[in-house]
């Protein structure tokens, strides 16, 4: 009943906003406002996913070091290590990983190469489209109209 | 079928992380980081909501001005003016504000009282409860177990 990560991802796109883990701190904060999201997956030279950081990353790094922290490389401060889904995780499992991890944002992982992320954003609108679909269904059952 | 504000509130509590309109985003990075929270509401003197101010509103004003942003006043960069719910908006319609919208947060407002704050998480979270007890009794109206 509930969609796997690939549907999700047919409809909002494979791109995954990315930086290094050389790069500063200062870097993160223009990628993530260019990009308009909330965390960027952090990958070595292969390619490869390397850790998380996210806009509350930074905000806790400066509420205990104050503004230089912005000049430290993404290394230092990212998370990890990463939990990632597959394009065959289902929405449902995302929402149960994502609520009790705490977590906003799972990078989609398939034969080890970086696919696509997902936000509880995605998840939730999902879940919306899901459920209008189960009601309508439901109704046709219970007032008998034929498909 | 779906659960409102106030019982969500019941479980999470009452409390709400606030901020003055005359502190600094610096002062805001710090209560963010205390709380362990993704956003603040602005009150002014009386209580009233007079804003909202989150992580991501930080980073954006870091991008672009850098991290001598940090000393700026809450009112140059809080978003206002502010969506909010009551006690009685149901999880689906917060679910539906907040995808539409792009918000994480709604602070609960009732008789123009600030009486808590819901996140996207919490509705997540709730919505996950709601459907397994559904499952369970879709389960028991088919198999014809007895409640």
């Amino acid at each position: 009943m509930s969609v796997p990560v690939s549907v999700i991802l047919a409809t909002k796109g494979h791109d995954v906003a990315t930086v290094s883990p050389e790069a500063t701190l200062d870097d993160v904060v223009r990628g993530l406002s260019e990009h308009g999201v909330g965390a960027l997956v952090v990958t070595d030279a292969d390619g490869a996913v390397a850790g998380m950081i996210s806009e509350r990353d930074i905000v806790r790094v400066l509420a205990s070091e104050g503004a230089g922290a912005l000049e430290r490389p993404v290394a230092d401060v990212m998370v990890r290590p990463v939990t990632t889904c597959r394009p065959t995780t289902t929405a449902t499992e995302l929402e149960t990983t994502m609520t009790e991890g705490r977590m906003r944002h799972l990078p989609v992982v398939d034969d080890g190469r970086l696919v696509g992320i997902v936000s509880i954003g995605d998840v939730v609108k999902s879940r919306i489209d899901e459920l209008a679909t189960q009601a309508e269904s439901l109704e046709r059952y219970v007032t008998g109209t034929p498909y």
